[in-house]
């Protein structure tokens, strides 16, 4: 499986009600299917999967299955805390049509996800597991870096076949990919703000909450890398840093559909405890797009 | 509702298929309601509440209440990352038998848990709970310290009634108890470590691993300050430290059921991804508590 | 050596152009000499040492000395980077009239500053120096918490007499008086904020900031321990929290130094790369003592 | 000013007694002089400048101008923790020959250096020297990263012409490289595992320990970005960053002497507190070094 491409990790759409509203999931696929995406990634951390029962991924996992065309890669969110649990949600993923399954380091008890723990984790998850697993690091909000070890040791069983990297360490994703070569492993990016700076290193592609809302751009920045353009790769992918901070470590969720909305996707309210970005935060967030358009020129 | 005394945050016995034992729950409430507890909080941390399905954690606590003598508080940690989801959960909780609920802070969105979304969301839960409500802060698990200040706005809400308090930060204990005096506001020691500054600080009671397994010497500590014998408090909470760190920081809940194990109760296996305690980690706790029984001698 | 009791560690004054102003210092004493001090502290953190030269340390040392009577400790703080910097200093300052030597923690290579060269560096020190050291922990500062074992290991040390820990973690605080015992060891609480549970778990005195500038009610709260008023202690503890924090945690030297230009003393500038704290900053302290005097009633 | 290329952070030799080896000094400059380095840093943080006098700081300064060809560019750490002292520092580096001072960002009082104060440091520092100033941001060693918004700032000042940056924060140099794009300003890379990213973002050139050892194989990177050959930069850079971890991170100052010592340069002891690597250590060090050299061909 190839996974070399630019997926959005796709906000989950509520009402008012804060209940699924997939006629808003349907009105933002007929603007994200235009792009040239790789794919996309269902229940990642964006799509608020921390918030979501059971049901309620599964049936989402279906609706994107159909709206996205066939030859769309679907990753899907699957960890959970309990192995147990991501095993069983893992299959039920799978048979609801994902093609690869997302898998976060569980994180609870964080004092005892040693590198033992985790490789057993993601061992018993990937033996059981009908289609291929994708490790997904993300400290921001874990409060775990997935080891490079544990990486490089679990790059070698024959149904890992990557990992999603969010921490941003630059170092850590050139030694992945030097110490994976050979083994089938692909690396992807877990930000748009350090996306160049991994595909120099050696990462095939990006998930990038950014996608939700500039996937044309996104998408740009990885056709000029590989087109060998560096100078315009970097001056895009310079001005992308200051609207990407904002929707994700600055104002997360929130800031992120906050930024759908003024930009003609839906990006509508999160689930509590998420609050929606007040007024002030709205006000930087657009001033940051319009200045990013003025740019973009 | 008086909170004054001890709990332990009781473990879940599982077999080895995982699943919950209740033979060797019944076992193990035979000995603790020997103790001199003043209830039992059911589903916090040491419980494996992470690794828990909806339906398990009601099972477990309407079994707990029935284990139970009747003037024992049962506390029900019923938090959720989703306000719906905790909502939903501590209202079948009341309806199992809960006194309480213990309701930790959601943590997976921590870079947008600030002060306004966290007191948003303990208020919607008290708001509609039918039980009285306890917050709960745990910094270790959670990588989120519940802030004074929310702490002592949510104070004046009549259906909050407490917290627990897992940092172990003494100045904010005291100053806690100091702010929300007058709001009928009780605060309670997360760990057994730090009890007795607790306790002079103004904490009336303390949810304490260490006391699923040294019970007896925990309630006792409570009993030695409420009768005003310092000097023999300070030596018996000098000599809880090392046990106390072992089975929480150092070991975790593995720790904890192994030193249950060594101790004649039930510990038995955890829930993968946490693992058993290794050989050598059980020879050190081994090592600790039968220095402890010496020192009690 | 006995080390019970309360220690400002004392600011040093500055004029306008940052110089050393005796004649401020010497106000300043004649008013802190009314309070029953156990000693003073020079050139701990809150006297700017890290912004102080060798000389101008030994001629602010010798100054003090003729500034204080005879009966109180003069404990000087000679820490440096380097340890043969540490030991050269520690010389000095006993020369200039020393009782004993506060020693912070090398901080700089945090990296390699593992438990065994901490061990090395504070071995080395103590065994050249003429006068007895105590151990100095300062998290906030240096970045590094003198790990318990250290301080453990550290105190069979004839000439190592004692730790003044401002982590504030009271579960160490109680573990280190308690695997200390018996060594002549003895640990002073960094700060006025855990100063009463650091009596409880068996401390024996304070060196704290908030002393600089609320000497009586600092050593009013040491005395009511002392005479077993339990009750009394701890509401004068609670009320001198959110000073304390304030002068230190909140707004630093530059706020104590503010705090005591309001509470009649000398505070003056800081040196830079400090900053004088804002109108609003001072508008806020001034808040807060005046609320605290208002209570002291 | 030019700045563009490789230095490396030169270590300070010192005999057994810790004193400086003038004698060992020469010894490394007689193999460093025949790579291609743009300059050297003297007294930057693997010069172990935290342990140097003064006196000490400016006689290695003058000896290494005098060992340096004249087209080299000597780079002098001269940053104190006051304001006051760096700007004696900075001057009198200048007069010993410096052709820029590189600056770090004050940090024992790293509570109150906020953006306000930094920026006022760095002004009054740069307002004042003979020779133009660069930022340093290294918070492995201060618990400081100098945030982005003030290299902005400060890059507009005249006298202020870069920033080595040590964090490894690739979005981070993107950014700043962008916002200061006309400002005449230069970003330097400060450790070789984060070279090449830093490269294709738009730094200048590396400050890397690494090239104390390895100074060959770091110039040769710079000079495979140069030319293009990204793919060959990219095999090289994924070998550099294990034996750089070791000398940086994992062992420290002494991990990059004992490797020194292995390769055929002068390392010798470091200055206590730092301690000498253990026998392990240097095997661990010793087997990345020589798995390096195999890969190299």
């Amino acid at each position: 499986m190839d996974l070399s491409g630019i997926y959005p990790p796709i906000v989950t759409p509520f009402g008012k009600d804060e209940n699924i509203s997939v006629e808003k999931l349907e009105e933002n696929f007929a603007k994200w299917n235009k792009h040239s995406f790789r794919g996309y990634v269902v229940q990642g951390s964006n799509g608020e999967y921390a918030f979501m029962r059971p049901d309620e991924k599964i049936m989402l996992l279906s609706k994107v299955r159909q709206l996205a065309p066939k030859d769309k890669l679907i990753i899907a969110g699957s960890g959970c805390e309990a192995t147990r649990d991501t095993i069983e949600m893992t299959s039920r993923m799978a048979s609801a049509g994902a093609d690869a399954a997302l898998v976060v380091t569980p994180c609870f008890y964080k004092g005892s996800m040693n590198a033992a723990a985790l490789e057993n984790h993601f061992t018993q998850v990937a033996d059981s597991s009908p289609i291929p697993i994708i490790l997904y690091s993300v400290p921001a909000n874990t409060g775990i870096d997935l080891p490079v070890e544990c990486v490089i040791n679990l790059s070698s069983h024959p149904n890992i076949i990557g990992v999603k990297d969010s921490g941003g360490d630059i170092s850590k994703i050139g030694y992945m990919v030097h110490k994976t070569s050979g083994n089938n492993f692909q690396v992807l990016a877990g930000s748009a703000s350090f996306l160049l700076a991994s595909y120099v290193l050696g990462a095939v592609g990006g998930v990038c909450a950014l996608a939700n809302v500039l996937g044309s751009e996104v998408c740009q920045l990885h056709q000029l890398y590989q087109e060998g353009k560096l100078d315009e790769a970097r001056l895009l992918q310079h001005k992308l840093i200051l609207p990407n901070t904002a929707v994700t470590k600055t104002y997360g969720v929130a800031g992120l559909k906050a930024s759908m909305d003024m930009m003609g996707l839906y990006g509508g309210p999160t689930r509590s405890p998420l609050m929606r970005s007040t007024q002030k935060q709205m006000l930087d967030i657009a001033g940051i797009f319009k200045e990013f358009e003025g740019f973009g020129g």
